[in-house]
């Protein structure tokens, strides 16, 4: 995948693998474009019938290299006329099995036969050119694919079926009224036009869109929650049992644990929903001085991602502690995290002078990485600390979009300039706040867009999307 | 995926996902058994065009959670009817969005309205009851999925389209004729059976029959070898270069290369094609007295690995040689390795009492895993070392199944026993031993087979398939 901003065209044909790459049963390769149909023909086993399919029919066949005539795959295939399909062009996806050699030969047939590789998202960019949707559900489609926790895909379903986009289209007729207002009184300045008061305030549709606008703006911070999830870091000194609870989250055995300080020399990230929450987990090497350049490289790459972590489990090891009081060290660690620090006793079964029934010394909670005792209270701890203040109801749209974000804010911010001026300013200066107010709206949903922005947008898809 | 014997049924709805396990544009859930489109009406949110959908039709809709309403994703659907599918019962195939918890909750929804989680093999198992393919060719799906390199996929498909399969009816048919001649001597053993005379060889078709098993046994080592590929380590002291001449085949970087003697503590292990067979390289600890316990451990993984690899390349660090005079430690190292071992010199580049243009000394090549050189040559002495002695013909079916072999091996044991006593026992005997070899080939193709053969076979397949 490339990080530069591609450079899409239309007026080719493109293929690209559609299913996650890896040895399975069935895998789809996808292409579209004009002609596309026609260039695939000499490839495929029985290319009068794959002309003459009819729209949603499967069709069985031998994908077949069209110079040799061997065969490479035996496959199902199903063709989409104008209009029909996802990217509302000409196009086909190829069900085939899904041996990685085979996806590959299949993909090199597809170049020989004039078929393009398709950039990452380029098959929504064309969707969204051939007008099959908007960029609100476009980019609910990506969302869909990246979501990690279940509610997270939920949330993407309802902006896939449109949820964010009816927000914003309530919002441009509203604001589309009051620019049809001020256009009356500036045509008519002198006449009392049909329905319109010289004196009934402007700002009333105004003011309901900002209200539309700003209820989608504060859901951001809480959608891009669901969606990007947090980075949550074990950190402690060697030998604190990092590796063992992060085993035990993960409930399986992945990080080498071992008795001898400074084995997880780099870092080691796991996937855990927390609350619907994709939750981050990252095991660190162990924070103490290297004893040699593997092991600095291991530390450094720690410091930064405890750096950049949105909470930091820390780990104190009960067992070596005197009385429950933990080492200078450990203290100068903690009280370094700050606010995104979350501190607590390991192998709480290995210290006896804890008094029984408490699991808690010097304000701290205590665990056992070991014996699982003390770990749902953690689990609470922590699904309280990254869980949104606001609970979430399931109608309403969320936008986690950074891009729409900061369109909504120049929506609003020109609205607000709209307010505060509105019995001061002429109105063609108010006309003109309303209109840079819809054309932010235009660009959340793709009506007024610039080439730059559609690429920088979809080059962030995944391929085959 | 499990490795016990799973115990098949037939007589239930089985789903599972058929495509890789991973964040892509789409993904194919699979469900088959009787009754299952019924099943999943009440989950579609058209449940009438479903019902009445034709073979071969693609519907478009929503999968909704029956009992909340709620959208859940959506897809694009396929029913087959009986006979017609991949199972050739009923079944339907869901193309839904590549997301995981999507793909969990359609499988969770789909555990809901009774289908059972499919076991590995589980589809092609019910194909195979169905009468819609042998046993060589549902082992051929396997292959072409688990094939890692495009002459391995290439091959199991011409088993798919039922290569060894002819091979083996044409002995089939010819040892049914032996058999069909002895019976008639049996029945009529005085008189003269028409076109039989008495001293015609009843041996010149069990003759060609041993020919053509002969041929399918041989191609048995070679086509594990496409099938399977090799184990290929690398080895050598400490700092000879492992990690750099590993990055530099994989051209990019995967393992931490480092000055530190002992960085690399566990293999690390990476697939590469050579001539069309997949090698498997691994880069193991470097072979010293280890420093610590979790050191000792990977020194310990490394030494199992070397012991069962097919060919391991050893490094000689042509920069601490004294003019291209290995150490004792070395000498012995390679001593050991036998002819399993393949040792080169390495770092060249650092090595200025080479003598220029030899690029050998001490008997061994030179490469430098820094500047490239002498790679190209080290790769076709690798691939020299690997390719199967006989070249392949693209025609000739090539069995890679062990139980195929062994049965290939049991049917062929019976008929050279057949021929060396048959101008000695009496003909009922020579019957047993026909008969033998016909069962043999039975079970190849699974005209006679046993449940737990059967079971084994299919779990080793990947799920979905």
């Amino acid at each position: 995948m490339t990080h530069g901003i591609p450079a899409y065209t239309t007026d080719d044909c493109i293929a690209a693998l559609a299913t996650a790459w890896g040895r399975s049963a069935l895998a789809i390769i996808r292409a579209s474009g004009q002609g596309s149909v026609e260039r695939l023909a000499p490839a495929f086993s029985r290319p009068e019938k794959l002309r003459a399919a009819r729209e949603t029919e499967l069709l069985h066949g031998l994908i077949r290299d069209p110079a040799s005539g061997e065969a490479v795959d035996e496959v199902m295939l199903s063709v989409f006329r104008d209009g029909a399909g996802y990217t509302g062009e000409e196009a086909f996806e190829i069900y085939c099995h899904g041996s990685l050699p085979g996806i590959r030969r299949i993909l090199e047939l597809l170049g020989g036969l004039g078929f393009r590789q398709a950039q990452p998202g380029e098959f929504t960019y064309r969707a969204f050119c051939n007008g099959k949707m908007d960029l609100t559900r476009a980019e609910a489609v990506e969302e869909i694919i990246a979501a990690r926790t279940g509610k997270a895909h939920c949330l993407a379903l309802h902006r896939l079926a449109g949820g964010v986009e009816r927000r914003i289209n309530e919002a441009k007729t509203l604001l589309a009224e009051t620019l049809a207002g001020i256009e009356i009184r500036l045509d008519y300045p002198e006449e009392d036009a049909p329905d319109s008061a010289p004196d009934s305030p402007l700002s009333s549709s105004p003011a309901r869109a900002e209200e539309i606008l700003d209820r989608l703006l504060a859901s951001y911070t809480e959608g891009r929650l669901y969606q990007e999830g947090v980075r949550v870091a074990l950190a402690g000194r060697p030998n604190a049992g990092k590796s063992s609870l992060f085993n035990l989250f993960l409930k399986e055995e992945r990080s080498i644990v071992c008795e001898e300080p400074g084995t997880t020399r780099d870092y080691i990230e796991a996937l855990i929903p927390l609350a619907g929450i994709p939750v981050k987990l990252y095991d660190t090497a162990g924070l103490r001085s290297p004893d040699g350049p593997a092991e600095a490289e291991g530390v450094r790459r720690s410091r930064l991602l405890l750096d950049s972590a949105d909470l930091v489990l820390y780990l104190v090891d009960a067992s070596q502690a005197d009385g429950f009081r933990m080492s200078a060290a450990d203290g100068e660690n903690i009280r370094r995290l700050g606010v995104r620090g979350l501190a607590v006793w390991n192998k709480i079964d290995a210290a006896p002078r804890l008094p029984a029934g408490r699991g808690c010394a010097g304000g701290l909670p205590g665990i056992s990485a070991r014996t699982g005792e003390g770990i749902p209270e953690l689990l609470s701890a922590l699904e309280k600390r990254l869980a949104p203040r606001q609970a979430l109801s399931g109608d309403e749209p969320l936008t986690g979009s950074l891009r729409q974000r900061d369109l909504l804010e120049k929506s609003l911010t020109a609205i607000r300039r709209f307010r505060s001026r509105e019995e001061k300013y002429p109105l063609d200066i108010l006309a003109e706040d309303i209109r840079e107010a819809l054309s932010a709206l235009g660009e959340i949903t793709g009506e007024v867009t610039t080439e730059e922005m559609l690429a920088l947008m979809f080059s962030r898809f995944c391929v085959g999307k």
